[in-house]
């Protein structure tokens, strides 16, 4: 087991240095939190991860949850988390004052749930599922609803989740079939089969509530038929009790890793028994449902960064006391080995973790950023950040999910074939991670959702003010000498950026939507690549005022580390860029013209 | 269960019409070949995959090996399967005729090896190793050795391992500690530990024979100090009984993959009673070794192309058989689902797949037939092969490697959620495939051998000789219209691998061998990327030849799909080349600069 699972030097230094949290205190809904209560904040969201998450993460993966008798049992720890999450107001840390939550700051509050998902991914999903559900009812349900389920949500006492995929829907929302029968009594009758739902039911809880994709009879077809429900696994009866609502846990699934949390198969309804409660209109469920699919993935992609912050941290310990081999100046058999840290490729391997993991943490935190603008501000001013958040949605949960995949391989090879045994926890993290990609849409969903949709949207108008952010951080840049370098590197690229949306755009107008998009997933990565060079250059920024300010002095490693880090994103990643153009303006339309044929063989 | 793992098809093209096989036949060596009996060879290696290997893939790595009573217990199937090799002559194919061995081409031999690979990794492992070993004996030890083990080993009765690696020492065999002490009776006296020693223990055979390296007191430091031994687990006694040779399974790893094959812990001589038999002069132990380690090492590419491979076919089937969503051209959504391979982003996950795992499989091929000149050719003609052998090798053991893992995550992702859960093979690739950058030397240790060591040597002979092939290539498919644009683009490559080579050599003389080698792991890459473009043009020149004599219109589709792969290849492969040339000539030396203090926070 490793020691550490996160860097408190750097969550302080990208809170207060780069995205000056504090500053969020002048505006009224903020202004009774202070850097105190913020510092208090952290330390107990760090001892809750190392105290109660971090002991139990390699158990949680040995004991996977069973289906035993109807119920899914998972790890008894569970109990405890919730109970934990509930009571010290970590469900509702977001939530105002007025609804008795504790009115964080988002940068805050996700700092918060970035510390629980590096302690412990499978854990954290549990309180982190049931906020995003019981939000979902608080924006969009009636005040009954409100009363019947929110309170015990935000308490721990009931599990929430997101009931969307189907069997034969899968990522095409469109086709599914769960039915809503409308009755007299103000619910509906649901029939149908959900899968993969995360935490869909366990023994941790007394009760689910299944935020609920349904069509209701008669419905248009596709997408603009789709309902959102509130639906149970226990209903309250006429006495108050809570009795069996007819939806089954039918199904656990086995899973390469993730394995702490359930992944659960229902069936609803099989004895014509599920009642469920429309939140909001009929057929705007997908609407709704959007909401909270946002913050899920922005939740996926900071839960992405935070196990492949929290694999860097095994990899550094290891190849920190690892003693192996000379360094390639040494030619003496008699030295004694070095430790492997010492080896320059096992600083690129750490370094390259290290530039992924604190380039998306940022890349999340600006985000955070951007959501508490939205809270403080209205108009103009609050509908720049509504579409900043929208271009950055695809970006937030891609890039952390498919690089943090890389940067958790490269740290088991840190650990060469012990990487590769479970006495250390890199083969965890390697199993773990892999579901990033997949849930909350994956990569090529993101993809056609960051071309297709936002980069488009309102004529543009969401990617100029994206270009603008980073042209506004260039600018700052430039006026530290060290930065130029890399200021005038990022400028390039977002000319190229433009260069090469441009080009898409065009396409789309000669060759249709199939040509337009067939390269989104590349578009999506080039888009990240630039993105994370700009944080790696608002980072370098906030390291050059500390140390301009002589503040900086007194932790000179950790900013030369940082410097280091920025010239690794630099220097090794940004050039990937050069290929992606490359392959971007390309006309040669294969993937298209591929046919199905010519697979044959 | 996926219903295939390998392309028949496939695998022809490769032998017949892009190798040639048939024209070794015109020599000596192996004039008593031909194409009927290769057709067979393949037919059986088919069958023998298919039937035995490929139905308990899922089932070895669900039952993994367990250490009980010190004797380590594997699937009741390793007996057969070792027994099955034995007898059908698989462990001897590429065994002379004289020795009483199939003296099969290694283009032929090797494919059946793939071929079992692919249907199951870790069963293919026993036999492979059991060749490995049994041909180090052949080529170095006595004759006595040979008639003691060889036989014995070739009929499957005794399994073979490499026994290298060491609690404390690792890649860095220069401090390996196992020691073995003369005695008068012929042979040492060993005592000492290894780790990580595949198949290294088992109750599939009745002994096991280990080659093992060790220093005999009074050795040189270091690697020049390293002597071979033949370790059995059992030796006969006088009497020719099998009795303990105090060999110890002490251990048995927890793997994230890769389960059907134990991974051993070995205690040797703790009752300081372990014999073993001196292989060859002293102190020439590691020079011995790597022929079995350069054999092991392309064996590894084959089997991570392989595995790769397989994966492919089952992501394949999915996408074919899964209908899901509509075409991004088609709003309808009362039409009906289409197969996910309708979708561009799918069509391009599986090319990619395929340009990664077809690519890899003919620079693996193209390697085979190099061991075939080298048995056939004598003087400066088989110098030649054995240069090019040289330089390819760490190449074709990183590449598929490398990225293999990155095919089989995209077959996964071709599944989705499903692709995350064990009841499709997609994870278990991924879990298996990881070992392969790790282990026969990491991709980090190909990376200097390839630059500090290959690519200088003998003046940068072996160097020029590959430029010399690939440019060959290039003429030749110049000749072909459809094929001249990437002709140019491989000459462009071409022109900066021998670019970035000068630059990089050049730095060898100003700053030395750590600012040399800092960024050989991104060279492997860059070169690696080129040879696998060099390998799809050869496969270009084969395709275009069977369109011209018209013989490729019977099967139109499969020669269809090999020039969209080719094109896939150049369109999204190599460029990335572009990042990588950009990197490798960049002076900043941050990596070797970079302080291990600096990793402090």
């Amino acid at each position: 087991m490793a020691s550490r699972f996160v860097s408190e030097r750097n969550i302080k230094f990208l809170l207060y240095e780069v995205f000056d949290v504090e500053s969020l205190t002048k505006y009224e809904y903020y202004s009774q939190h202070n850097r105190k209560m913020f510092d208090m904040v952290l330390k107990a969201a760090l001892k809750l991860g190392k105290d109660l998450l971090f002991p139990i993460f390699e158990e949680m993966d040995r004991k996977p949850p069973e289906l035993v008798n109807g119920e899914v049992k998972v790890h008894p720890a569970v109990k405890t988390i919730m109970q934990e999450f509930g009571d010290g107001g970590w469900i509702s840390s977001r939530v105002p004052f007025d609804q008795d939550g504790e009115q964080l700051p988002s940068l805050v509050a996700d700092i918060c749930e970035f510390i629980f998902a590096a302690a412990n991914y499978s854990a954290h999903a549990y309180p982190g599922l049931t906020f995003g559900a019981s939000h979902l009812i608080e924006s969009f349900g009636s005040k009954e609803l409100y009363d019947t389920y929110v309170p015990r949500m935000r308490a721990g006492q009931w599990q929430g989740t997101m009931a969307l995929t189907e069997p034969e829907a899968g990522s095409s929302l469109a086709d599914i079939t769960t039915m809503a029968e409308p009755t007299d009594s103000g619910y509906y009758r649901i029939k149908g089969q959900k899968i993969f739902i995360s935490a869909g039911d366990h023994d941790g809880v007394e009760n689910v509530v299944h935020l609920m994709l349904a069509k209701i009879e008669g419905a248009p077809a596709g997408v603009k038929g789709i309902s959102l429900f509130v639906v149970p696994k226990k209903r309250i009866d006429d006495q108050g009790n809570l009795v069996s609502n007819d939806v089954a846990a039918s199904g656990v699934y086995h899973k390469l890793g993730y394995r702490g949390c359930p992944i659960v198969q229902l069936s609803i309804g099989d004895k014509n028994d599920c009642r469920g409660w429309l939140v909001g209109e009929p057929h705007s469920g997908l609407k709704y449902m959007f909401q909270m699919m946002n913050e899920a993935r922005i939740g996926v992609g900071m839960g992405a960064a935070a196990m492949a912050t929290a694999a860097y941290y095994a990899a550094l310990e290891y190849s920190k006391t690892r003693r192996q081999g000379r360094r390639v100046s040494q030619k003496d058999p008699n030295l004694p080995p070095v430790a492997i840290i010492e080896h320059a490729d096992v600083k690129r391997m750490l370094l390259f973790q290290r530039a992924v993991i604190e380039g998306a943490q940022s890349l999340l935190m600006q985000c955070s950023k951007y959501v508490d603008f939205q809270k403080v501000l209205e108009g103009e001013a609050r509908e720049k950040y509504d579409l900043l958040l929208e271009i950055l949605t695809p970006v937030a949960k891609s890039y952390p999910s498919e690089m943090g995949i890389y940067a958790i391989s490269q740290g088991l090879q840190c650990l060469g074939g012990s990487g590769y045994c479970d006495d250390y926890p890199l083969e965890q993290y390697y199993r773990d991670c892999r579901i990033h990609p997949i849930h909350e849409g994956t990569t090529g969903i993101q993809g056609m959702d960051l071309l297709g949709r936002k980069v488009i949207m309102k004529n543009g108008q969401a990617f100029l003010l994206y270009i603008n952010e980073v042209h506004d951080t260039i600018a700052t840049a430039r006026d530290f000498k060290f930065l130029e370098k890399f200021a005038n590197a990022l400028n390039d690229s977002l000319t190229k950026l433009q260069e090469v949306t441009r080009h898409l755009i065009s396409i789309a107008g000669h060759d249709g939507p199939e040509a337009f998009l067939a390269d989104a997933t590349l578009y999506l990565e080039f888009f990240g690549i630039i993105t994370i060079a700009w944080q790696w250059l608002q980072q370098g920024i906030a390291v050059q005022k500390a140390l301009n300010n002589g503040t900086g002095k007194k932790d000179l490693n950790f900013y030369e580390g940082k410097m280091f880090t920025l010239r690794y994103f630099f220097g090794y990643e940004l050039p990937k860029t050069f290929g992606l153009a490359k392959r971007l303006i390309d006309d040669d339309r294969l993937t298209v013209e591929m046919q199905t044929d010519f697979f044959s063989d």
